[in-house]
């Protein structure tokens, strides 16, 4: 059994508060989020700095010590363009609930973030894209299978790499939707894990409709085979969306209390 | 374009006051719940009066007469026992808005409900069973076609018989849910409809549970190419999920009031 893994994203620069407390290395809001997302069910968090051009080697160094002290080395996935950050994370990781992602590689200019994963014995997310989006499945599985070939010709485990299908904004590309979720049953029935920005998909969308049209898209992509994904884990649809999928998929056993546990 | 087609199964005889209503032909409480049903968002409602063998007949065309009238010429899924009551109920049916559905014929002693679809030039719901539970797809599969030949023999199209896969209760065929979708993906990639009683997976569980269970199960249920269920429409997170399904996979055009529509 291999329940579907809920990556955090909540720990994001692009948060007024997280950004405040990134800069000035204040741990309560961090912690707060942490503690909220894994309390909802997170089995990752996903760490993003942004860019931190100048500050980013000691930033993420801070933040991974300071998120697997209190969480008991929870596990994490380090989100930066700045990739000695990334390694400076990495390199004060604990193991021990499972290996870092490097979040993300792509099949254009962030090929070397595959290198980086290599390097570092690290999964990494890798988004099936060279430039802009790709128009359909077969470009899809070209960029898949250069990155494939990439990691592999470095030593990687094919299962550390997690494929992006892409997710693509319903408005102004709802024709795009069932390609997409068959491009995850291929990457499924050739054996490979996944992952994926799953919000993209309401993007635009008003406020009160964006849970429903996620957690729609979600149970369609594990019924397709996506084996994890980066959404906000306090959206309790969605995680009720996410425990049930498992049920159903038989990857974790019912039991009438599932939606507590 | 083809939405999902939703068929409210609530006009039900095993309702005390369904029952009740049905014995006294009182139109009222019928006639409430068959509002309530297309103002969800219903397309067809279905009618079951138990196995009525006496009085069945008279009932069905009192029920088709009465909902009908009512609900400007609604399309009906007639569902009895009583094969003389659904003839009954055609020979009155108006099919401005859709042929009358069949509910429900199997490939084993329910065969002949395919005859009575054929002649009647109704649809007909077509249970992939024998007698039991089928042990297997391969099992599901020689029912389907046992099914299509005899309805194409009786000069049927194809199109006009929609195939229930037999949804499984996850309360002890936990196991046999996967399989059951792929069943549901096979009769897609073969072009025919389908159809089912989708409530039936999360039967036994606790109350606050089953909306959240049959809509994952819906949401996959579709993707997979399901065409129609009979579920409860008054099921708000149901219903919302049909409606988003039906933008992901295309067929309906997204705006942002589309669940008001």
């Amino acid at each position: 059994m291999a329940k579907f893994i809920t990556i955090g994203e909540r720990i994001h620069c692009i948060s007024p508060v997280i950004r405040e407390a990134m800069e000035k290395r204040d741990p309560a809001p961090i912690l707060k989020r942490g503690k909220e997302q894994l309390e909802a069910g997170a089995t990752y968090l996903d760490v993003n700095i942004g860019p931190a051009e100048k500050t980013g080697v000691e930033l993420m160094k801070w933040a991974v010590q300071l998120l697997q002290g209190e969480f008991d080395n929870v596990p994490l996935s380090l989100d930066t363009a700045n990739k000695a950050a990334i390694e400076a994370g990495i390199s004060v990781y604990n193991r021990a609930k499972g290996k870092p992602i490097v979040n993300s590689a792509d099949a254009g200019d962030r090929i070397s973030y595959i290198d980086l994963a290599a390097a570092n014995d690290a999964i990494v997310i890798a988004l099936c894209a060279k430039q802009g989006v790709p128009s359909n499945n077969d470009e899809r599985m070209t960029y898949c299978q250069e990155m494939l070939e990439h990691g592999l010709g470095l030593g990687m485990e094919a299962t550390d790499i997690w494929f992006d299908p892409l997710y693509l904004v319903i408005k102004g590309m709802q024709d795009k939707q069932v390609e997409m979720l068959e491009f995850i049953r291929q990457l499924k029935d050739m054996g490979f894990n996944s992952s994926g920005g799953l919000s993209n998909v309401s993007n635009m969308m008003p406020k009160h409709i964006r849970p429903i049209m996620d957690s729609v898209m979600m149970a369609m992509s594990i019924q397709c085979g996506l084996t994890s994904a980066i959404v906000n884990p306090c959206d309790q649809r969605l995680m009720e969306t996410i425990k049930s999928a498992d049920i159903i998929m038989n990857e974790t056993l019912y039991a009438d209390s599932y939606l507590e546990l």
